[in-house]
Formats: structure tokens, C-alpha cells, sequence
């Protein structure tokens, strides 16, 4: 069973919010995996179990050696442990740290389209959204670097919530590009918040750069978070670690996820990430294998079946950023037209701000025969609607 | 192994931040008990963990059912599911319904000596706390019944935090006193959240009253959070649930634990909590004869042995408040000495608030005989600050 990635798992009726869907359709929307995670992590958690004692905990220096150790094998980055805290999750922590490095009625800078819940943990704790929308050039996208100099140095800018890597459009940032980031940051004051949930998901070949190992400049003024939830499909374990090499910005974040209560970790949260980070390398490297097999499946059989959709190249993520403008410019209706005609449940890139009005997100994560499934409902789905 | 209450489990070296102690130091501080949690508990957990998939969850409706099942099979009072939500724990839901509730700037009101994180729940979000201190009549606690009225009057008082049953004083509150509580609240506009997390460890005869049970205006005004967390030793199963009656109250509370991101359970939550609570009935029963065995132990001892110290008669919770102030008034420095000369770990009362600068809290959950070991060392520990 070890690292078997075609296994057609059937999730309906788990409580799944991915597969609550009807009897004869097929979600390919949310960003969870339909794999089953490393085996070193059920072995972990179910130790634990048996151990029956499951009151207060602390987190253990074996926990933040086991996150140095992945970023230093994984990433070519040595984070020190006295620079991480533990959180609950990534988005938990967020919007926490929305709350204490920014105020009340300032900007919070990201760049549409852009990962929907950065919206919500902007506007629900009363801060205004302001994007520097990426430019798709020609299926890339890119930075527009005098409008996000501009947004930078607004008075109001106090934050930027960085996807790094970027969902939804896949894009692994060079180091250059973060300097250039950290380099406007500095000059204007903003702290930089950098999301790399999807960091260790990527094409061989295209690993990412964590932000605060860009330079000096990025790690002085940047809160960083990773978390095994994507990488390893567990999302509802419930752990995630900030690292903040700053010790003033470092101060100020924890207290707020102590206030927050997103500081203490689940039972099985610390064994989990654990097993995750000192034993599952080869199941992650397999995983990016099925992953980049399945997107280049999906690129081919577009581009052989429905030309009208134009695949933004992407070398991270399990989620493949398509563009359907020949085709609408209502993401949300062409996505409700495909649902409805032949049960695929794909991501409306309307939800993702910028231009994502004329793209679709489809997530991959899912053993080859349901994709496809898949890419077979898109191609009648774009057909039936353009009837 | 099942009920076994008297195993002598070795929980050092296990992350517990109780046993984060000295070699031959004996922690009766924190609540967390020192027992195996109920064995349908770890089977349900082993059973999801081997599913192998924990992505993104909804709470399910059997989980509002079992909670249902639990409060009507255990306390005689039907909540209806659709009054339920669940939270990731009971102090997380503490602070996010002070930040929803109140404003910054108003009291909150509680009644001293009380569980000490209430404290930071209600400084950490910028509101004050108001006292209205219980009052020891001879061995009983008791409420001061103008003085709370004047303090629900006071302008600025949006809020009272109800401990019920009481920790750390043991006090099961009654039906009637609950009733007059909601009543001062109704007649001062005051919501009343009622933290019912000790509620199921009582000694039999002497159940307790769910407050949102006592009457119409109390279930109308009132926000009750309940756990299994206590009660089957699974503080870091992350589970609880507020039942909120009122639709209006419960979309206010609703909308803070979603941006505050409580709302959402990790992978065992669930199936934990639902086989605690259909499954868990005779492990608490056992579990409650236990401590009350304890309790009397406790109490026995101390009149034999250390007649300057006065055990506070308590029917709920498995914490023993104990009246140090023929010794000192300085619980502090007592609880120092004894922890330095015998390496027992009490918790010292003045944590709590109150008249608590005399007292001494003793975690009485774990096997007799370690309770012996730590009444000896009472004794012991006593003598020589006497000496
Ligand atoms: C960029 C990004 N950040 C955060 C998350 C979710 O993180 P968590 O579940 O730890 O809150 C996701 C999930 O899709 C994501 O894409
Ligand atoms: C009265 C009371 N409320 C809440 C808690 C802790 O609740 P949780 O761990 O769910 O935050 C405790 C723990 O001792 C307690 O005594």
C-alpha cells in the first residue's frame, strides 16, 4: 500500500466537505488530496492512541528539529527552532497575524488572483483588501512591479500576504522576484506575511524558495508559514509553525496566537508532523511525481480535446489554473453549467479576485483513471455549454 | 484494562506540561487526570486514523446527536441540535464570545475565586473583570446576593462568565440560585456564558444543573459551553460544543468562532467525542466513584493528620479546594515550600482570585495510591513550613 497514488478511494459518506456532493458527481475542487496520507503518519498517530492519555501538551524540541530538518534536506534552508511557534493552521494564524502587525481600516496588500480565504481574513477583522493583480503574459503570469511599488508604499499599506508558492496559478517565485518583494517591503515599512502551505509540492526541477531565505532583508521583516495539511493530505490535523526570524515581529505574533488560543497543539498533531517530516521524503517525492504526470495528462488532453481552454503552465500545486475566456467570462455560471450537465465540481476562478472571472481551478490530486473521469466531464461539459 | 482506576501510569517524558516536572516531584496542580482515557474513546480514533485521510470536515449530524444523546441520558435536558456549534475548546470559545459579546472597555463580570484563565480571556481582549467575590460561610461557598446584583447593575457590565459547577471552590450550583442569576441578568441586559466543562464529575446524588436548564429567561440569555474534555481526560482531543438557544445570540457567537477560526474540527474530534458520548456512560460513573473515594480519602487524612488545614466539602469536579489560612496567608510561598521540601505541585489558590491567597487546590484524579504518596507529602511538606 506504501506510496500506491492509483488507488480509487471512495470518500463519499466521511464527512468529507470535498465528496459532499451527489451520488454521480465528481469534485475536483477544494484543495485536498484523494490519496491516502504517508503510512509513517497513521503509524504515528495511532502510537499515540494507545497511549490513552490526551491531556495538555507541550511542544517537544523534537518537533521543531523535525521542521529544521525538512527544510534544510527539502529546501536547502536552515530555519532555527528558537525561531518557530507552533499554530493550528495556517489560515487560524492569518488572521491572527492580520490582527496584531496591522490596524483596523489599513491595507493589506496581495496579489489577485489569489487563495479565496486571504479575502476573509482581511475584511472579517475590518481591514481593506488591496491587490496588485499578477499579469497573465502570454500563460505566465507575472508581477506588474510598478503597480505593486505603488500599493507598497500607500500610506495605509501595513501588510502583504504573499502565496509563495502561488495558488491558484502555480507559480513558484524565483529568488529574485522575493528580493525585489522584500526589497519594496523594507522601503515602505510593510511586514510581509509568506503563505508556503504549497511549498513542497512542486515539479523536479522547480523546487521554491522560502521567502526568508531570499535574504536578509526577507527574513528581517517576514512572518513565514508552512505546514505539512497539503503536502501529506491532513489538512484536519490541525498543525502548522510560523517561523519568524525577527525577534521584536516574532514577540508580537506570538502573543496574539496565545490570545488567539491557536498556540496549544491536538493530541495528534506533534506526532503526526513529526512522522511527516522525518519519514515521509520518499512518499512526498512519489506524490510530486503522480502530480506532475497528472498535470501533464490534463495539458495534453486539452490541448488534443478542448482547444478553447488554455492551461497556465504551473510548476506547483495540485490545482491546474485553466483559462476558459474564449469560452465565458463567467467563471462562476460556466462552472455551475459544467456541474450541473455532467457532475464535475470544479473551482470558479470568479472566487480567486483578479482576472479569475474567465478561469477555472481543477485540483488533480487523485489517482490517474478519476482524472480521467474528469478531464472526460470537462470536455462534454464545454461542449453541452457552448451548444 | 477497562475502568482500571488504579493503574500507576508513568507519564513522564510524554509532553504532558503536568508531568513537566522534577524527578521525584509529584504534580497534583493542572486539571488533567493521571487516568487512561475510556477504551471506546482510543478505538475510535485507531479506527479513523487507519482511514487514512483527514482532509477538510464537516461536523456531522450524529455529533450534535450524541452531544443531545449525552445532556438528556446524563442531565435530564434536551438540547436541540440546532442550537449547537461546535468550537475547538472551551477557553478558545471563552475569548472569542468576550470579543462578541462586550467591548472593549466593559466588564466582565465573574465570581472570584475562579478558574484563572478566565482572567486572561477577559484582560487579554481589553475588558475589565468585576468580582463579585463567593463568600466562605463555614465551609460552604455562597453567593453574595446585593453584591452581585449591584455589580450585574453597574453600566459597563455586558457580561458574566458562570463557572458551573464551580472550579475551584467544588460548588454544584442549584437550580434555584441559577434561576436568580438569570434573572439579574435578564433585568440587567447581561449575557451569561456558563462554562459547563466540569459539569459531568459529581459525586453521585448531586448532579448538576445545566444553567440554559434552569429556566426560559436562562436558556434565552445564555451561552453553555460543555466538553468531554474533562470528563474523559481529552483536553488535546480539541472538542467542545456551545449550545446557544437564542437564534440571534447564536449568530453572534457563530460568526466570532468562524473568524476566529474555532469552528472547525481536526480529524478525531469527532469520532472521539461521539463514542465518549454514547459510549462513555459507565467509565464516567466508575470514574466519578473513584474521586469521590479520593475526595473522602483526602478529607479523612487531612482531619486525622493536618487538622490546621480545612477541606471546602465540594460535590463537583475533581479538584479539592483546601483552606490553608491557619498556616499562611501566602498561598504562594506555602504551595513553594512544599513543592521545595517534599516536591509536591499544588496549585496555589491565590491563582484564582478572590479569597484564594489562603488556599491550596489538589488535583485528586489519579490512582489511591499515588493520592496517598501525595497527602503524605502534604502532611510532610505542612510540618516543615510550620517548623
Ligand atoms: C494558500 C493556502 N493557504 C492556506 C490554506 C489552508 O491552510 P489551513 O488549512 O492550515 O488553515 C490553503 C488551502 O487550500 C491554501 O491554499
Ligand atoms: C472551568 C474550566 N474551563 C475551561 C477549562 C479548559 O478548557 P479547554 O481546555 O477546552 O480550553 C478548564 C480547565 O481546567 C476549566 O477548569
Amino acid at each position: 500500500m506504501t506510496n500506491d497514488f492509483s488507488e480509487m478511494i471512495d470518500r463519499r459518506n466521511t464527512n468529507s466537505v470535498k465528496w459532499d456532493v451527489g451520488a454521480d458527481e465528481l469534485p475536483m475542487w477544494v484543495a485536498d488530496m484523494d490519496f491516502r496520507t504517508a503510512p509513517a503518519i497513521v503509524e504515528a498517530i495511532k502510537q499515540k492512541a494507545d497511549t490513552g492519555i490526551f491531556g495538555y501538551e507541550e511542544v517537544p524540541d523534537d518537533y521543531f528539529a523535525a521542521v529544521q530538518h525538512w527544510y534544510t534536506s527539502e529546501h536547502n534552508w536552515q530555519p532555527q527552532p528558537c525561531w518557530m511557534r507552533f499554530v493550528t493552521g495556517v489560515v487560524p494564524a492569518i488572521s491572527s497575524a492580520v490582527r496584531r502587525i496591522s490596524n483596523v481600516g489599513d491595507n493589506v496588500l496581495i496579489q489577485a488572483p489569489v487563495y479565496n480565504i486571504f479575502y476573509n481574513s482581511i475584511i472579517n477583522n475590518g481591514r481593506h483588501i488591496l491587490s496588485s493583480d499578477l499579469v497573465n503574459n502570454d500563460g505566465t503570469y507575472e508581477i506588474n512591479w510598478a503597480d505593486l511599488a505603488a500599493k507598497m508604499a500607500a500610506p495605509l499599506t501595513t501588510m502583504m500576504i504573499l502565496c509563495n508558492p502561488h495558488n491558484p496559478v502555480g507559480k513558484v517565485w524565483q529568488p529574485a522576484e522575493l528580493r525585489r518583494i522584500a526589497e519594496l517591503a523594507a522601503a515602505n515599512h510593510v511586514t510581509v506575511f509568506s503563505d508556503e502551505i504549497h511549498g513542497d509540492i512542486t515539479d523536479a526541477g522547480h523546487g521554491y524558495t522560502p521567502f526568508a531565505a531570499a535574504s536578509d532583508t526577507a527574513a528581517n521583516l517576514s512572518v513565514t508559514a508552512v505546514s505539512p495539511s497539503k503536502t501529506f493530505n491532513v489538512a484536519a490535523l490541525h498543525a502548522a509553525t510560523l517561523i519568524i526570524p525577527n525577534e521584536r515581529l516574532r514577540n508580537i505574533v506570538d502573543r496574539g496566537i496565545n490570545t488567539d488560543e491557536l498556540a496549544e497543539p491536538n493530541a495528534f498533531a506533534i506526532p503526526g508532523t513529526i512522522a511527516a517530516y522525518t519519514q515521509g521524503a520518499d512518499w512526498v517525492h512519489a506524490l510530486n511525481a503522480t502530480i506532475t504526470a497528472n498535470k501533464q495528462a490534463l495539458t495534453k488532453f486539452v490541448a488534443a480535446n478542448i482547444p478553447q481552454l488554455h492551461v497556465i503552465t504551473g510548476h506547483a500545486t495540485y490545482l491546474v489554473w485553466i483559462d476558459c475566456g474564449e469560452i465565458s467570462h463567467d467563471s462562476v455560471k460556466l462552472c455551475q453549467a459544467i456541474r450541473d450537465t455532467t457532475g464535475l465540481f470544479l473551482s470558479d476562478g470568479a472566487e480567486y479576485g483578479g482576472d479569475g472571472d474567465h478561469y477555472l481551478r481543477m485540483n488533480v490530486a487523485c489517482p490517474p483513471d478519476r482524472l480521467q473521469d474528469g478531464l472526460n466531464r470537462l470536455a462534454t461539459g464545454i461542449k453541452n455549454f457552448q451548444k
